[in-house]
């Protein structure tokens, strides 16, 4: 760490991961990340936990967001309803002595139902870097989300299972001796994408052909990765049609999934930018922070 | 057991079970079963489990059908290819000295690429048992197959993933702390076969909406997993329509699920027929023993 000492400190903690950031205003002095996800945390481990991370870096407040604000976290930062205005919304933890710590609160959308929690704070920092941004953002990932941006407002959002279908299939079902690892042989992705979006049902009936294709000799486990990305892309762009189609696009995301996604977006004739997305949490945390007052 | 003899041995011995039936003629003498499926043996297990399984039935030859014939299993039994006869084919276990073993082949589709192991015994049953069928037969289960029949030959198949890709959600995914046991809300059921008919894409979208409803308190365990079951049976109706619609449909399969598919049909206006998954593996299995020669 540089000498200067930080004056807060970003955290994202999510199910499986930990990931701390010294800040000074918005400048990143020190990261640390830890496989301390809340998930396998109990409520009288995220204090020691969070002080353990830190440690060194002084007595800051501490401005967070992820999982580590549900119900089953440390503390329950209450889901904000949409539509609303796309800024930070923060809970202070009641019981924790040792430093001020906020925790961030997630979306909800009533109908069709759908949560976020950690997102918000991405989509909070996102339009922090570009003010004025109207359209959609998409957030690839375990449950990628499509998020309608208006005049500064979350008007809507979807969430979709598509990361985790994909690790289901590619790793738990008959599938698993089938699917090779990553996504190389773009041609099959493209076709792919482009069967399922011009025919979702029928892409159903396409995945028990990746294992048959393999066990008759047609299909190499590459081929079959890349098809299995690629039905599975083209059917949540077949379902989020009315979030993206004739609308600016914007991606946050992780840069596996990112690139597939700008692949496929392209396909439809839709040129979609991608934004980094620590860059953008860090400014939502920086936007939290500055909503919170000086007595607190 | 009665005091007849079986003359000969039926087996469905499929990747979790091994089933066997001492027959004389068409008659069930005696029955058991087992947890000894292929998929948790090695090839020199297989001789000692089935000799272990009809200990007591005397030498009379076995004739099974199942995943046992796989690559993985005690001998191979080669696909045959359709369209084709819907006729049984045996291969003889070779290196079996206590009795004769028979094992029936499955088939294999090309194009689009499909297979099926164990499904071609209770589709020729089902033909001894109804001849003349002309039309579909839809036999559910963790990978339900559609297969076309005209003229006593099977012309195609396709295979859906819906039971496993059910068990993967509802076990094993973010909604396992949603989805209660069972379908028993039917009329939930009803409504998300139909969405999922009526907008086969929209339904990807309305998976995590299972999760989220829950979350926000607005929907049971129970009828969470009656939309599952109703989304996906729904999606896989809209994958196989050109197999069923305006045909006669046969349904052949578990007592769990072919409920549900009956009911989903006759939501499309399909009224199909259920038949009972052992008598039609039986016939089919003496049908192939009548295949077999004096001197083998």
């Amino acid at each position: 760490m540089s000498d200067a000492a930080p004056d807060w400190i970003a955290a994202d903690w999510g199910t499986t991961h930990l990931r701390v950031w010294a800040m000074r205003g918005r400048e990143v002095l020190d990261r640390r990340s830890s496989e301390q996800g809340m998930g396998k945390l109990t409520p009288p481990e995220f204090g020691p936990v969070l002080e353990d991370a830190v440690a060194g870096w002084g007595a800051a407040p501490v401005v967070t967001c992820g999982m580590v604000g549900s119900r089953q976290g440390w503390a329950e930062a209450p889901y904000a309803p949409v539509p609303c205005a796309a800024q930070p919304r923060l809970v202070r933890v009641p019981d924790h002595a040792a430093r001020p710590v906020y925790i961030a609160c997630g979306l909800r959308q009533d109908s069709p139902p759908d949560v976020m929690r950690g997102e918000e704070t991405q989509i909070a920092g996102f339009l922090l870097r570009n003010p004025g941004f109207e359209g959609t953002i998409c957030l690839p990932g375990t449950h990628t989300k499509w998020v309608a941006l208006r005049a500064g407002r979350i008007e809507r959002f979807r969430s979709c299972m598509t990361g985790e279908i994909y690790d289901l299939l590619a790793h738990r079902s008959v599938l698993r001796h089938t699917i090779g690892e990553g996504c190389h042989d773009m041609a099959a992705f493209d076709a792919a994408v482009a069967e399922a979006l011009a025919d979702p049902a029928a892409a159903y009936g396409a995945l028990f052909a990746l294992r048959a294709g393999a066990l008759l000799g047609a299909q190499s486990p590459e081929t079959a990765a890349c098809r299995l990305s690629g039905l599975l892309i083209g059917w949540e762009l077949s379902a989020t049609r009315d979030l993206w189609q004739g609308q600016p696009v914007a991606l946050i995301g992780s840069p596996v999934l990112s690139p597939l996604y700008t692949r496929a977006l392209a396909g439809c004739g839709i040129q979609a930018a991608s934004h980094d997305a620590e860059d953008v949490t860090l400014a939502g945390l920086y936007a939290a922070r500055q909503t919170i007052g000086a007595d607190t």
